[in-house]
């Protein structure tokens, strides 16, 4: 496609402006001609910079995870102690998403509804993410009998990524002291020796619980 | 209303199968048809026990948070260590998700939806789970520099609740398991006295970075 003039100014309006329309009303809700609304172009307009709402939400997907990858990648090439460069990852997801919240509901909820070459470039990026997150924390474990670094690693981003279910800047700690925070909450932790698994009064807790199974039990 | 023979049982069908449709489609794609289909009831059966789909989501959370804030109650209520309690809390919780994903991700993705009576139900119930473990949180924390109680709290529930995203049975801990990691890498952490913001090799970074105010400024 020949680029206008102001394309990627456009197409950045155009994004940012889906993304909170997709934030609202959910992608299935949401329709172009909302987006056509929100963003100041007419339907044919905006049909000049992709050709689906799939393709509209890839662009976006694609957009976040670049940025955050790209970031996490100069951030784990520097030569700085691995504990040292996990702080620096932790801070910069949340300084992130924290500038970026609408698109991290988005990227949360509409996380299954890209199929085909679309959600496999997502995938990808994805994985690539996670994957420098948990080099990190291998590189960083101290005990091989401590935390599962697949569930470490996924509890962090759990930490990191729920926020935007909660956070409201008007009483949370900023994306630098939050990132304090949590790195304090998750690394001593981590760090910590082997798993305790004997904290409790007796051994009974450790049976399947019979009312467990489903809350769908009749009571 | 005057209930039908085997009440509880078909109403505890029908919305197990509604939570399945709403996870599965979301609630805005999801129908009632849908839904009869599903739980092999008539639409005019179905009505004979809610009035609408929002009701019908209503009921969802409800049962569910009640059996969540029920057990966490009774756990609370015990006279074991805070820590232990605190171990056992973690567990109710990631027992009865595991055994309920599909409603984990629909009270995940349709928190924002019930509006009114139904809203502020639910609201109060969620408020009451998280103030118990913000409770037992505050008794354990251990220097008044350490990690922010209500950051503390809501990161542990990310990271319990983000399961929902990334949990394989074929290949995760089970339940107990994954409490015992979660609770070690957590725990641990929040006792290790005060935040730690000293381990960067500069200042620097904690200065604003003019990269990050929005994915969406021009690269």
């Amino acid at each position: 496609m020949e680029e206008r003039p102001g394309y990627d100014e456009k197409l950045t309006r155009i994004l940012k402006e889906a993304a909170s329309v997709f934030a609202a009303k959910g992608y299935h809700q949401a329709s172009i001609r909302d987006i056509s609304a929100a963003a100041g172009f007419s339907l044919s307009g905006l049909y000049y910079y992709f050709d689906s709402k799939e393709e509209l939400l890839f662009l976006i997907q694609r957009r976040c995870f670049q940025t955050i990858v790209e970031r996490a990648r100069s951030i784990v090439a520097q030569d700085l102690p691995s504990e040292t460069r996990l702080r620096l990852l932790v801070r910069s997801h949340l300084r992130f998403f924290l500038t970026n919240m609408r698109e991290m509901k988005v990227l949360s909820h509409e996380a299954d509804i890209l199929t085909g070459d679309y959600g496999d470039e997502v995938a990808a990026l994805k994985r690539e993410y996670v994957g420098i997150v948990t080099g990190l924390l291998e590189e960083l474990r101290p005990d091989p009998d401590g935390a599962d670094v697949r569930v470490a690693t996924l509890g962090l981003f759990g930490m990191m990524n729920w926020m935007y279910t909660w956070y409201r800047r008007d009483r949370d700690p900023d994306g630098d002291e939050l990132a304090d925070q949590m790195i304090h909450v998750f690394l001593n932790g981590f760090l910590d020796g082997p798993v305790d698994r004997t904290l409790l009064v007796d051994g009974s807790d450790r049976q399947p619980d019979p009312s467990a199974p489903s809350i769908w039990q009749s009571p």
